[in-house]
């Protein structure tokens, strides 16, 4: 749905096909406020999806992973490239038993597929021609971004770090169960998949990616009562001689030149600055006495961790400034 | 599982029996911050349930309309009394199949049910002998409340009421769909069953047998971003000389003597000042120059408007004071 | 905050100045996830705000009542056109003793000003040239969508309307007391201001005309737990011979051609469908057994209910199609 | 509010006086659904406290630290016995100015106080003849259950501890400013006062009095949208050869005969449990892969983490049982 939104507002981009067993029939004008000639695209069910792929520049995917990886080999086999918002081609291959509970069926697309988070991974020639792209989690974003200036700067060792992360329910899609309902929700905080979080290995790839060397990650997951958006909160040793200042430094450093990124001071940093944007908020602080930095980093989980993140990297892909279409989003709340 | 608790810490009842598949096998202790005994008694099955029934004073049923049809037969055969908190007792046999979409199994039960909404129809005399007690639903409850002093009183007619209400989404019962997904439920608001709600005929009811006359009601239901409490807001036709004066005393002259219902100023009426609580909070005000008198009535459903009416018509029911039990109730929030 | 973003992206107006004494002297780019130049704005504070009126088109004030009464004449002084989004000008001036508690300093513009909600008074040639338009209140927006297709249709009488609505804590404005902190609201739900809000005379006054007759309306406003929209349910007395299908009708028909205006089954009229946007969703429906129609309408209050209809004005006064800049809004849930 | 619903209802005491400027010459039974004696306690202001100490056996007093600080002196002096629920008498003297930003002005009170966190410091024969006792704050609370039993049965280091807690709203009392509004707190969620928390050094006092050594600790407070409820999550080094059946066996044997302590599975370790009663829920869980144990608590900020622990302590001071007019609180949900 949020994707349909942006690219539908898209200037370069024009929607021409919509998948979805669910809304079948039904027109997206009938279920978004959209306007153009985006609302009369009328979706049609997973069954007739291989017709929609042929002479279309990029398909996203926003499928379960099995289904993901299942349906990317028809999509590239019909021309179309791909961005896939699962956790189809996150990790490596001999990662899928123990993280999502299946053997990945498709390692060669996979050794072709490039993760990418745009203000991260940065490797925009090799998106100029990829076939497929791996989008990553809202987690991973939010974590990667609240460590990565600290590493990057050398404020923090790269061992030991703990991410405390918190998320809106919508991270949980949509869908009717007791515990995601109202009444269990609302009033409610705590955390789920303790030690377990398919983001966990995510994010270590994340980082190893991004060149801040490779070590463990103590990921945790909690559920927010509210719909939209993730804090990441994040604790690193600190490194002799490093103060608080540097922390704060590296931050405003890392947001340089980067248009989605902003720094704010640690208590800024919050869902409401970010919710409906493809913006990041970060900041960071430290305290020597304790040998401890923290930092922070807030995103909307449907737009940055998410929707908006697959048409940046669109964006890149196709050579074009990586904030078209995303420049103009904003949130329901200053 | 709000009835569990409040009985178990009524100090003139003993909870000996809990009927639940959904948590057969397990203690109430392990579910509920009870103490005492209460803890230690473990659900049973549905099919199991007669055998529980025996030797037993009074049998709550919480069970859908049609489970209780069947079950208050047994009950009584053991030579249980019942107090039904379903719809399955509360309207005349021939409206249930436009209301509720079935036949009433059991007109013969039906016909010696007492509906019994303590403060409003006063029947302490028939609950002392009653076999089968017809607890009324929380709209009902609330939304006789926010009228019937106005009526009694003579300050507005009986013809045109209308009641607009906003219920928690406890209301619903605990069960899993995406409609009441905290996703969807929260910041949004909506009414339901525009026109069609099946508390409509029970409100005219109450309405009736309380001394109030026999007239149509326009009722609406809309679903509240919150879990618990019912306000209730409604609007009758001032009769001539009257005024905002009389609506006031008329609540004020209504909660008199009747232990649950307090008298405040209509913005005063809130749910944070019922939740937790068997209270109702009442106030009404009017505009002559409008030709309207407006009552406003708050509860908390799960108690005022359902467990906890309950147990005050078993209080009256074993010739107790109806608030055993029920006076030390406090929520969480002042 | 909200119309400096509708602006900022509407690509027929350059945001060229922004006063405010609290944000004195920080660029709009500090505050809200803005683009483009807008960003680089910096506030001023209201004793330089008179230095900014001259050489601009439209002047946009959203400033209390009284306020607003002092400037526009300043503002229309120095040439520019007054877009105002207070109460300051919209009640005939004998009315503001009463419910705004202040006699109205400026009758003579006040005499001058155009009262306009585009979809309802339809005067978009005296808005060409008009110097002073007074932009709707949120509440008199959606109670007169709820109930001027019933009324237009002859599907209920004048006499006897009821509006029953509820708001987000926006409506509110910014600031800080106990009565609006998230402790006091969360959870609650009450009326406020009963049979005394100063919206009850202004959509007496958008019915007369919008054409719909003349007679008072009951008015009550309610405070939702939720940041933003509004729902407004209206009531009506059915004319001889009418059905729900003619309110179902007259809703579809009076949406027709108005390009923010949808309809839906009242129980799809919700406000997670319109928050964000310029759109109101509208329904109806009537029980001819009671007497009664029923009309519903859900707007943002900040967006439709304030800036959003203040840029509808203004590109109505410019001679502009009434949707630029505002078709393109959407809320961050589906 | 909440310490004068509980002691109403405890069977052992009587509430015979109440002091409040905001309320001042309002009864208790306006303002609470209180029942029995205790409604007809009247307020009196702050100037008159003096008058209410003598005779009374506990005084407790939920003042700022240095209103504590001023008074307790005098309730000492009167013959009474003090709870304090401030921070005035947690910390050693030298703290103060760091952490509160003034100077004790009372350190010989302070030198007699008792740190009373029962579950963890265990100091019952020194309780019973204490005059000051103070009660903990709800942070320190939270996070002293949430690794004292790792601590305690040596699955994690003293050092490196890291505490991520979450509060609701009421943690900050009751009171107006436009950061605490709910337009500003709803579907947010931000840190504050990070690195810089008054309750880092109580945390620090509390694990040292709890005999697990002194080690500095870094603190984290988040704001949750909820009004009630913390959740601290606690992450320790694990120590070598330990695993996660070691942490959940320390919580288990921890919880063992500690009436108000529960343990769970890290996920079920959930606000919804614990809001409205004074218990804590507890769970605890460790990754051997990534050397790191994390450990869980959740209470009732206004009950176990304020008014309920006080009550707890005076149970104790007086020699009574500790669950006395405690073990029948339950919240508002499963």
């Amino acid at each position: 749905m949020e994707l349909a939104r942006i690219v539908a507002r898209h200037s370069g981009m024009k929607l021409v096909a919509a998948v979805s067993d669910k809304w079948a029939g039904r027109s997206l004008g009938d279920m978004l406020p959209l306007g153009g000639m985006a609302c009369d695209v009328r979706c049609v069910s997973q069954s007739e999806a291989s017709s929609t792929f042929s002479g279309v520049g990029v398909v996203f995917l926003c499928t379960p992973a099995e289904v993901s990886i299942a349906l990317a080999g028809e999509v590239l086999a019909a021309g179309a490239r791909v961005v896939d918002l699962s956790g189809g081609f996150r990790l490596a291959a001999e990662l899928y038993p123990r993280w999502y509970g299946f053997a990945h069926g498709r390692p060669d697309l996979l050794a072709t597929a490039i993760y990418s988070m745009p203000e991260v991974t940065e490797n925009s020639s090799a998106l100029r021609t990829a076939g497929l792209v791996a989008n990553p989690g809202c987690y991973s974003t939010a974590s990667a971004l609240a460590v990565l200036p600290l590493l990057r700067a050398g404020v923090i060792e790269r061992e030991g770090l703990i991410i405390d992360a918190k998320s809106g329910t919508t991270g949980a899609g949509r869908k009717g169960n007791e515990e995601m309902s109202f009444s269990e929700v609302e009033g409610d905080f705590r955390a789920y998949r303790v030690l377990k979080h398919q983001h966990t290995p995510e994010i270590e790839r994340a980082l190893a990616m991004a060149g801040a060397g490779s070590a463990p990650v103590t990921f945790t997951a909690h559920l927010l009562p509210t719909r939209r958006g993730i804090l990441a909160t994040a604790y690193g040793r600190l490194r002799p001689g490093r103060t608080g200042t540097d922390a704060a430094a590296a931050v405003r450093s890392f947001v340089q030149s980067r248009p989605f990124l902003r720094a704010a001071s640690p208590d800024a940093v919050r869902l409401q600055a970010v919710v409906g944007t493809n913006r990041a908020l970060m900041g960071a602080d430290a305290d020597p006495d304790r040998t401890v930095a923290v930092g922070f980093a807030a995103i909307d989980n449907l737009v940055k961790g998410a929707a908006g993140q697959a048409v940046q990297n669109a964006n890149l892909m196709l050579g074009w400034d990586e904030t078209a279409g995303l420049d103009s989003l904003f949130g329901s709340m200053p």
